[in-house]
């Protein structure tokens, strides 16, 4: 078992997907420990800090990476399975944001009104507990919320030599905001460039399906992955696997393309996976399948499909890559203590 | 404990929201066994019964009532609690409809293709053991799956001296095909007429969230429901609560406007029952809320925004309806053995 | 020719669509002469009248009729041609709505923001010289506008026993907002009900495309219409025709399923008069078709594809209906003066 | 009058928007000749060639540049006049392309249908009389059309170090396939990197509003431009000039969010001009504006939004850069004879 770590200096984020060169080489089966910073680049520390004033807008959602991958050739998967996510200051902030957020006006849903006010929210991380501590802004209302970390980004060059921003999600990965990315998942990706090129970053200790505010509870993180590559297996938009779960994401707008994306994917998947014809597997997975939102604030919006495994029969994937990394991610563990 | 019976003649079903004459009056409180038939109006009984051959386009989603409630006003909030769903036969079915789903080309998203086949699937249920058998119909590939009856249909009729299909979900409830609709929820509507003229329909042995393929798992049922009022208490949009949940729902096109009405809503119930201001609201139902989709098929699409009620410390919504209609459930079920 | 004249009193206005006695009756050939009143009912008087003070929301958008075709059956296509439209007050009204138009909240695009402010422009019309007068509110500028009255709303009885609120656009006409529903235009609509039941108001001193702000320049009118029959040629959305354009419109959401239903029956009514494939109909309408919105504001947006005749090579649409209506026309101008 | 000559060979074409290096460096008000290949890259030369067969994916829509000019800095705004825009060859070529086009399926509005066949028209020009001659595939049915030749794509290296395939239309510009790009047009783009980075490509004989089928008349060009900057004046997003209209664009999804961007661009473009405020501009924009589709079938849609230049008294926008442009181009062309 191999252990690579990659703690990025303040000046050693990416703030693109694409085009960018690697500060990390590793081969599949490495295990990466890595750290995150959050989403505002640790600029907002306190509730007074409004990230339009103390923020550098295209230095958002810094990201940790890209790493390379050897033997990683455009039309492979790369398996990213996520060992540990652990918030890594004692506080998260949340805000919103001027022209972003589901509920006001945005620069592409545009208005004539104001946008909603600037607000942050600074919120106390208990990790013994593993509890936040939502704190009201106007009341003394106070509640504890169960941690329940993950990576709002992640994903790896585009295809066709584009370089999108972090914050976009898309066929190539970026930020889907899916709380399904968390310890115990394995995110696939396509493999567009030699090296596949992965990027992590966006930690949220916990965020609601949708994101309405426009942000989680940002966090920058310390975390642990597993990397594997399946030779040839790239799915047309990034998919997820946990013990329970098939997962298929679609990012677009309108909200409806994303649930068109993510349903045909899980078809397509079902019937690979049992050889059902496509109608068939469609009505397996309009009966069983599960359609959660997870972002609907970025410049694409995210929707999840999810197929719970005993509808395929317990068929494995990808010539069961998610098992062998959860084995790895175990002896991982057993090894740290 | 008042308890009626309403279960139509194969003529008496309705259609339509609105401009109903009663076929029952209830007093708030009293309880409902009713009977219900499928979408199909019963006429598909066979795999070779091909929809578009054998139904009448006019008489689809049939419904079981109006139901007028005594005393109920525009303004009011009606509570209807879902105290038994239970199929009327061993079987379900299921099919494409053409020009209807979220994977095919349809009245409105509509292309130059040919729709997508149409194709039945006949699915036995095991009451007993209470499992639908999913049965390929190009493959020999069988799969149990545990019931979960729903109602697909749920309304009142709608403002403004509207006549609304039953096939339209809308502020006035109708096909909003959520599988949160199931035994044990609780769904509050808007009233906007006296009487309220509930009716119920479109029973469903499971579904999944989004019903991709256009339809549920279709049966008759035998059901039951306790009927409350809540003076003055109506919401812009039907809203459910369960013991663990509450709920809003956005029915609208696009879906991220489903997105919005739904969010929005949950935002101001938590606000009216905590205190919390609206962005103070915004950020507790973005860390905690979940958003699954309830149908990305009929003519509006449908989206449910759901809080675990520790989140609003368990105040209790419109004066503990909901806890009220749960114990006379009990009570019905103890006196029915 | 016979010419029938409907004025209704205050109270006789009707606000559906559908399930509503017809108030006049006429055979197809006739003329009918007929006033409607502006869409806020008349009592947006002044600039301090705002219309949410002023009017009553469930009494918005009166419409004229519905006025009984003799003979028309469901399946028949209605066809309308308009020989005049004529304010008929020397002044029109035009403001924002609370919730209303495509730069603000909206109760579907529905965000946590108050709404843009309520403000009512009062326009006088020089009937004369055919112009409005734009005044701002802030400050000096003015400007003259040419007049270009139009009818907002023109429809029929929905099918399916449906009733619709008069602000909604769908298959059965409503309100569309279609700047070319001018002086010249035949509109051709389907029968769903026996007489067909049209009914037609919303007068415009002129509109853009899209009505952005949510109204047009509101004005009673005084109009003139010629109705026909084409018996069993009811096209599956509104179509329009003047002396150079074939039209087609789509009214649904989001805004490109207006643009794929227009364009999709444009390319259908293309292959019906020229004899083309579907395919070589679409290259046709997709090199030569303009595409205009119509309102971005309604419950359901529309859209207008238009075509030169002369790409048709001046097929004439449901056996030259329009030419013979537009001969009436002249012979009833001559007639009056 | 500095003329300069931009005419590459067949690998010097660019792909992508952004991070390139410039093949041609001007200042601001000289002129440009150039060349450009079709969107097939010249591969497609007769009716059976299909895309699909003959053409790369990563090598379509080839623009020439980018063009450097000098003292272009973010912020600053590129003034570019098309003088000219001629055919290169005489013929163009239409095509239905596999998941592409309003009317079909594609990766975003995914469905489990097969997408449209794929047809080639070859389509030919003459260039004396000026006509395009459409032969149907199916039939014999043939008609001659106007040519009116445009540039669907026109922009700049896009913000934030984002690279972005020419298929996609956005801030910088980009495939926005407007129409209204033809002769005698200025277009108006943000500069967001040194140099501004100028590319034109994608011309069309002639093309319908929305460009329903995906192609237009795609043909190789020979054309001119005048270029010019305006210090500090960027618009948010793209903006047209021609004699007698101001227009602004938007490049979004759903299709309603270009309608949004480009009347809120347009409103705001008329405050400017008039000292009108934001309500008064929006009333005026309203009652005078039209609202043309552009795409309907690229990555982002665009809507147009055109305001008739006497609605703002014919204030001059940049200080009246349009009108020395042409001047500049009338003297170009008495320069040539």
């Amino acid at each position: 078992m191999t252990v690579h770590e990659l703690r990025p200096a303040a000046d050693e984020y990416s703030y693109v997907f694409g085009g960018t060169a690697p500060r990390l080489g590793i081969a599949p089966g490495d295990i990466v420990e890595f750290s995150t910073e959050d989403c505002f680049n640790g600029r907002v520390t306190s509730e007074s800090d409004l990230p339009s004033a103390v923020c550098d807008f295209d230095q958002l959602n810094p990201v940790t990476g890209p790493i390379a991958v050897d033997g990683a050739e455009p039309g492979d998967l790369l398996a990213v399975h996520f060992i540990d996510i652990r918030p890594a200051r004692s506080h998260a902030i949340s805000s919103t944001v001027p022209h972003f957020g589901a509920l006001t006006s945005t620069h592409e849903t545009a208005t004539l009104q104001e946008p909603l006010d600037e607000r942050v929210w600074f919120t106390e991380l208990d990790l013994e507990r593993w509890v936040a501590r939502y704190r009201a802004r106007t009341s003394d209302y106070e509640l504890e919320m169960p941690l329940d970390p993950m990576h709002g980004v992640v994903g790896v060059a585009p295809a066709s030599n584009e370089v999108r921003l972090v914050v976009v999600p898309a066929a190539h990965g970026g930020n889907m905001d899916s709380p399904e990315v968390r310890v115990g998942t394995t995110v696939y990706l396509p493999v567009n460039v030699a090296g596949a090129m992965l990027s992590i970053g966006d930690g949220h200790a916990r965020q609601g399906e949708g994101e309405a505010i426009g942000t989680g509870l940002e966090c920058a993180m310390n975390s642990v992955v597993a990397v594997d590559l399946v030779k040839g297996g790239a799915p047309a938009w990034p998919r997820y696997e946990n013990d329970d779960y098939l997962m298929t994401t679609g990012s677009a707008r309108p909200l409806e393309d994303c649930y068109r994306i993510s349903q045909k994917e899980l078809v397509n998947w079902t019937r690979d996976l049992t050889g059902l014809d496509a109608l068939d597997a469609l009505q397996l997975v309009s009966q069983l399948g599960l359609a959660p939102a997870a972002n609907v604030c970025d410049p694409n919006y995210t929707m999840v499909a999810k197929l719970p495994k005993w509808a395929v029969r317990n068929a494995e994937a990808y010539g069961g890559v998610h098992r062998r990394l959860r084995t790895a991610a175990e002896e991982y563990r057993a090894a740290r203590g």
